[in-house]
């Protein structure tokens, strides 16, 4: 069989061509990187939990009327989209302070926010994705002023449901992160949200402990990841399908 | 111990005074009524549920920002509100056709809409709750256009949220009914969530198999009422601390 080209490779996925035009398939590794690439590793069946987690979120912010670029997952590690042109911002949205936010402003981790935050940040690895307002995406013709307007309510939905969606299993949606891109059909283009929603790029506190389940356990050595990201699935209701095609990963 | 004042006797609940001024609480009965008051019932444990999930949704939406008039849970069939001023439209938002709109628009029950769908009734039992549009709403004074205007956005936030927290639990979120009210504060009015959100005033549909989990089954005698609402209850994760609650209930 001929071998699919590949179109990018990224810290924790792969891009392949799709099987028809517009579409790419995301292949999910097991990589884990942070701290702008100084710290690696690979942690077993991530990527397989991360592709099942996004599936289940991307479908169910589909039935709700937000756009995704998601059509379907494939196998335990791939998910077929439409390609889009990424608009090269990373849109955060904060409801509790952690993280970046807590050394930049001088805020406790595990603070609440007077209200939910939404920050951009300009995606460069070279320059460790800034932090930047609005005035700088829409000088530097990042997004024009409309797609950003877009980008804004659509986060604000996704954090309404994602909230609504982890608090039902006990989990608080401290923060996560976005990205967009531009659809083309034919002479029109709509702004879809992109990439992955998976512990990868969410925080996640048990709502009653406080534990993490999420990638800080990686940044912060604190072991068991995958078992939390496994937590986070298993809770969601869709574990016993990944474990039970987990097994089955050879015929891959 | 001298007996606090009943303000007023509905059909689900009774109101009394609060401890406080500015406060009233919500007893919720086991009577059920349908069809405009034509069919009733008591089912027995029903108001116990109902008591219980609405604290649960009303804090989780209050965590995100949405402005409720619950203060907190008193005990098993009571829980302590802020007075309001309710505003005498019955607010229904859709997302999958069922009920009044399939006869009145000749739709399929089942059928997803084309997009959620925000409806108002005007408040009035001897009327039988009649639909009205937007223009009747603010003709006739029942609400201000910006109180209308923050209705509908509170509305879809809601929706959002729900949509979400009922998809994590293997429920998908049909329909539901919302009432709003004025809050006084000093010479400040602001619009707050008011009465219940709860299978009594939500279309809940099993994921996987279409089950009703909500007062369908009362309207429609398909018997197991307060089970199917223990349901949501128990994937809700509400249930071992209700049921304990419940057989403590002479207690109260
Ligand atoms: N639908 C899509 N079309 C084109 N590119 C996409 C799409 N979804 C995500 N991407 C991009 O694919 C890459 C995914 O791989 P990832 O390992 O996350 O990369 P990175 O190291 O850049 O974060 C990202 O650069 C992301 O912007
Ligand atoms: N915070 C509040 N302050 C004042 N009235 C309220 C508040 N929350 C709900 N109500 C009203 O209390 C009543 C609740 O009882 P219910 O049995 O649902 O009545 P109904 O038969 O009118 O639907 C409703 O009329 C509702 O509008
Ligand atoms: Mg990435
Ligand atoms: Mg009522």
């Amino acid at each position: 069989m001929a071998r699919r080209k590949k179109i990018y490779e990224g810290k924790a996925k792969i891009l392949y061509e799709g099987p028809e035009p517009g579409t790419i398939v995301q292949y999910f590794k097991d990589d884990a990187t942070a701290f702008n690439n100084k710290k690696k590793a690979t942690l077993e069946g991530k990527g397989v939990l991360n592709n099942r987690i996004s599936e289940f979120v991307m479908v169910n912010l589909g039935r709700m009327g937000v756009p995704t670029h998601f059509i379907r997952r494939l196998n335990m590690r791939e998910q077929l989209c439409r390609e889009v042109e990424i608009i090269p911002v990373e849109v955060i949205c904060r409801n509790v302070a952690a993280g970046s936010i807590c050394q930049r402003l001088g805020i406790e981790e595990g603070e609440p926010l007077p209200r939910s935050i939404v920050e951009f940040c300009y995606k460069n690895d070279a320059l460790g994705d800034p932090l930047v307002a609005e005035e700088h995406v829409t000088a530097f013709s990042w997004a024009t002023t409309q797609e950003l307007d877009d980008i804004i309510s659509l986060t604000l939905r996704i954090n309404d449901f994602l909230s609504g969606m982890f608090a039902a299993v006990g989990i608080r949606l401290v923060d996560f992160k976005l990205e967009f891109g531009r659809l083309y059909e034919g002479d029109m283009v709509r702004t879809v949200l992109a990439d992955e929603i998976s512990p990868d790029s969410c925080r996640l506190w048990d709502i009653e402990t406080n534990e993490k389940l999420d990638k800080d356990r990686f940044r912060r050595d604190l072991g068991n990841v995958t078992e939390a990201y496994a937590e986070v699935a298993r809770r969601l209701g869709i574990m016993r399908e990944t474990q039970r095609a987990a097994n089955d990963e050879s015929d891959l």
